[in-house]
């Protein structure tokens, strides 16, 4: 097997998935593999890896923890909220930009460790192996990419479990049992899906939800909350400042309490079938609804509706893991061009599962009370002006309904 | 004066503003009014417009009133919200899809009676203006449209109660004083904007609100709903058959009463200022959550995104005042032919202000739990073919990454 | 092998490669081989690829041969026309519009015959198994499609030679060795690409183009033509009425003689790499600037510009084989909703290698010489109305200008 | 006149009509008048200007005339070209990029000299005033203009003349009477229109042409040029280096020799109406063929698509005036952003009319034709991948297959 790896980085949590994959790449390829868990957020303790990491025989200089939180937000999330990006109407991406930035620093620790390949877990089915993969070739193209789910003949639990057995990997008690859903976790959402969640005719199960409480569960009364933005980027909450990381955790405990960004969907996925999935972006719901907020007073139509036509271009690409891309780089270039006076604070309402602007305001404010106004405006605008307005924009619909008249 | 209009259409609402407006049509022009009134299901009586315009000289014959609900529903908001049309990303178009059928029905009108002008009541700073206008001249080019809050000196509250008085138009108490915001209704929504609402940094008071109750004060039990549709349109709620107008009625007083549909709002106006409204779509909310349901289920991503990627240029056309244009219709032609199995049922969760799909099933379905399933799936689906379809993605971003590195 | 296809149609020209691909049907699967030649106007005759089929084996019933260029024209090639569809800015499309055609017929000769699969020549490098095989599968998802080029070792011309004496094929003597490239073509044009041509840096030779003389010897004098269209489609060439293929044979036949419709070209092939083709579309570039033209005095600017802004999306698609696909069909009729009244005449320069529209006119034109006159206009168009249509185009960016003026 | 201008910036040309556009300003509004002149390379001398202004009465020090030809190809011209812009399929813009740059010196002269106004000689049917006004507005939002046309009552040849005599301008011979058509030149083009050109039926006479000659004149042997980019611009002929203007008036010379770049066009005006014109653009034409065939093997299919289903909204943009406008300069950002690598030479053949890219080369190429080839590619490509990738595209449309033919 001359194309076997020699050296491996792989994507791991700790958890016996990856377990069992870090096992079979030593004993399919021989080869050396090196861990790399990332800290995004998810909510989960990290040395514990480490500890299992050592127990299945990877060198310590070869473990790589990392708190990529704040390069997550600043980098990732935030440059996408920018846009306003919402897949198919609905769905704010939060697996989706997680990937590129682990793909990234897989191919960095691959380059750093004179590693030719690099392995995640995620299944043949799904669009994550898509988005990793990608990202990974765009950034190294002599890459080797590892997908065992695609390669393996561990179909079934009931293999997988043998073969942690075989091997001494320690199983969790309730790891035995196949998980009722999949289960992705990370700072800008948690989204659930597979098995008891497959019927999307049937309303997900209370336990479902991890991330916010039911919104019957949450407080009676509103909570009003101020976000302020900074070239589009969210900066402060309530007048105080944070870092892209910090606020977002801090939305997230607003969003949470008050049962605000669930969603139960039914989406496409990239690789061509539709799939169902329960997610809960908390603190994004909160951040889009106050982004938009601010852009309604410091963006002009011109800008705002160019932003609006590509935004679902922006998020199919994201969603199809083409981060690294180019076309996303030159939607980047025009959406943060548009973002330059992005700036003000936004009022918001939270209450039982909603989130809405009920102020903003700012120094780059586009609005003009002089021009608007009901009462007499100084002058700001000459109402006549738009009757050539008018006769002009219906000067083509003027001849063509001569012309439709003339020939009918 | 020799092109002052010799017979009239006007858009007659029976109020004090469109009084005034009949009264001065005929001093200025010394022309024949006929009255156009309208129930688009805004919630007000309309006989009485009909005794005011006798009182004001019209000739019974030259008085119409008219129940125009169905049309509405059925011609002008189903064919807007098979599109999921929202302008800004926020506001579902309530105002602007009524506006063309009026302007319709003023031109049939003026042809039945050999009228050579039409008018309404809209303001010079307004998107009303225009959507009317536009109408009206791709109908009939040679129609003259009288607008005279663009034309007249009546410029302040004082100033048209002076006229009213002098012209023995009867003036409510309540209208004496001006009121504290304008308000418009149809059976979509209402709106509220101008005056106590003009700085959009403060939020609206409570007593703005008029078709959906504070969602502190809905009720505390969620309620259930299943909507069913055909071909893009809904047309039974709880499995019970309705026509469209009858349809979205009974949606209002579901979403009314769980305060959903409420929105505060900045948006750019056609003519280059910023305003902000309220808006109120109780119905339409659930409507559009609803049709994004079952379109989940029954529309593939080409179809999906595409329809996604040309909603923001249908959605201005409306708003814009394009309705009667080629390019609406070219979009609709496609949207339309979009819709043809979007056929199926939603269940939607309706609980103190939102509005959540958390189930939808069909015979036209396109989701199928044999290809996603994380079980055994028999072979629906070979993981290995990911594998390819990645490699072929990704070969362009290779080659992109191998010059990258070569030439830098 | 349970998996082998019992009865398979077969793309069949008669030539040496597809006479390989029979042979080898029948003997790596043992089954039945049904064969499709089609007349799509290549220009070649089709009674050979009888001949040929029976010596290999077919049933007389098993042999289809049809003349499918009317259809071709009037299904496939006009209503791709009515696009104005150019890939990258340059290429017409020739190969791509025609295997949607080609696999349909595949597909429903299948059916009747109760075949499982389907066969066709294309590689696995390019464009065409794509085209063939989404076609293929969107019509009949249970097909089966074999690619023997993607499957068989017969990798090199030796061991295909090889194979086709092993297996008594008669090779004509011209096809021993390789061919210096590799020719596609039909009624809308010729293409060659791959070995000669595969140095983007040099020049095609003289040799390579097959269907028009080189611009340096077409005729020293311009010729004209008038080309008529209905709703969006050529009907006449001078005059004279003429069924779709008639018509572009004619069109061919002008543009041949006049060296016009060459291309030199690099495109981005959708499995990911470039590739350089040489196209010649005689008839074709002349339709392009026809319709064009046409469309100059019929469309306004809402349709065409929308128009416009979809073409890419719409090549591409054709491109890259979603004929049969919902979003090709959306935007198709969104395009034909636009041809209704694109009718009329155009005229057209034809010389050297160029074709100009010089003339055109029509009972639908929306040129109105009353409007556009530099002479005195007689009230169609009063100037002054610029003033205020200007006025409230510029309102936002003057609202922009002092909100950057204020902050800077 | 509490309104009029008191100092006004005018674009003079020296020809007739704006002298008496000066002379007009002068006695209408008794204002202090500043000239402009600008070398936009219309191929006028231009010191007979600034004679003509000082016998107008215009102070030395109120005469600016200024050489922009670098500036307009640099910052205009190449910028605009980076996205191959056509507006309506054909035209290059060449008026339209001309009046931004002269907008803006109006404007920045005004605020030089404190002057309150500017003032320009475009029609109230044309382009060109909104072009200059909303550059003018963006720039400067308090600024005034004056546009005489829409505003004097000089509505005939007579009453000009008849004003001029009056005002002692001095009347060239040729003057007198009505020119047969309207011409407007700078370096990238030269168009006509108006008069004897306004039926679109009638093949425009060969006087018209000024800057190609005809085709049929045009030297009988090909001239072959190559053209260098850096960075999406032509920096270089024949390897010679050129600053951009005089690389432009190269590429005319070129062009004009061999009669390539003229255009015979009906067009849609932004304020409505369909007009005629016949555009001469020599060496646009061909560095616009010249940068699509550099970008042909840099640009990648993803950006290359993004690029092109952008650029009518981009054109559109321009043509319409909108040149200092927010969603322009996102666009710009977008398009800049995809030319970092767009460098190389590409190989033109010039001949009798048309232009044609037949040779093109790079370091920074994406073509590999390791991967391409026709031969073996030692592994750079497995052709079986694409199995797989055509599998998962064809994954949705069998999930449609099957489900319309489910419910059939």
């Amino acid at each position: 097997m001359s194309d076997a790896p020699k050296k491996v980085v792989l994507a791991y949590s700790g958890g016996l998935d990856t377990s069992i994959i870090l096992k079979w790449l030593q004993t399919e390829y021989g080869c050396e593999v090196i861990t790399f868990t990332a800290d995004l957020g998810q909510g989960e303790e990290l040395e514990p890896a480490r500890a299992k990491a050592e127990l299945l025989g990877i060198k310590p200089e070869n473990i790589h923890i990392e708190d990529v939180r704040e390069e997550f937000v600043r980098d990732y999330v935030f440059p996408m909220f920018r846009a306003n990006a919402v897949y198919e109407g609905q769905y704010l991406l939060g697996t989706s930009i997680a990937r590129p930035l682990i793909a990234k620093r897989l191919v960095e620790i691959a380059q750093a460790h004179g590693a030719d390949a690099v392995a995640h877990g995620a299944t043949g089915k799904g669009n994550d192996q898509v988005r990793f993969e990608l990202s990974a070739y765009a950034l190294d193209p002599s890459i080797k990419v590892i997908a065992p789910w695609r390669i393996w003949d561990l179909t079934s639990r009931t293999k997988l479990i043998e073969f942690a057995e075989k091997n001494q990997i320690p199983i969790a008690k309730d790891k035995r049992g196949e998980a009722p859903f999949s289960v992705d976790a990370n700072l800008l959402h948690t989204s659930s899906e597979g098995k008891a969640l497959e019927n999307p005719a049937e309303q997900a199960p209370d336990y479902v939800y991890q991330r916010t409480v039911n919104p019957e569960d949450a407080p009676d009364q509103p909570e009003y909350i101020e976000v302020t933005f900074e070239k589009g980027d969210a900066v402060a909450i309530n007048g105080q400042a944070m870092s892209p990381a910090t606020l977002l955790a801090a939305l997230n405990d607003h969003g949470g309490r008050h049962g605000i960004g669930r969603l139960d969907f039914v989406e496409n996925r990239f690789v061509g079938m539709k799939s169902r999935g329960i997610y809960e972006t908390p603190g994004g719901t909160i951040l889009l609804e106050a982004h938009r907020g601010i852009e309604q007073i410091t963006l002009d139509s011109g800008s705002g509706h160019l932003k609006d036509s590509l935004m679902p271009r922006y998020a199919e690409l994201i969603y199809n893991g083409f981060w690294f891309s180019p076309e996303r780089e030159m939607l980047q270039a025009l959406i943060d061009k548009s973002q330059e006076y992005v700036s003000g604070t936004v009022r918001l309402k939270l209450y039982k599962g909603s989130v809405s602007c009920v102020g903003r305001w700012s120094d780059m404010s586009l609005y003009s009370e002089a021009h608007v106004t009901f009462e007499e405006d100084a002058g700001a605008y000459d109402q006549k002006d738009a009757a050539g307005f008018i006769k002009l924009n219906a000067l083509r619909l003027k001849l063509i309904g001569n012309r439709n008249a003339r020939v009918k």
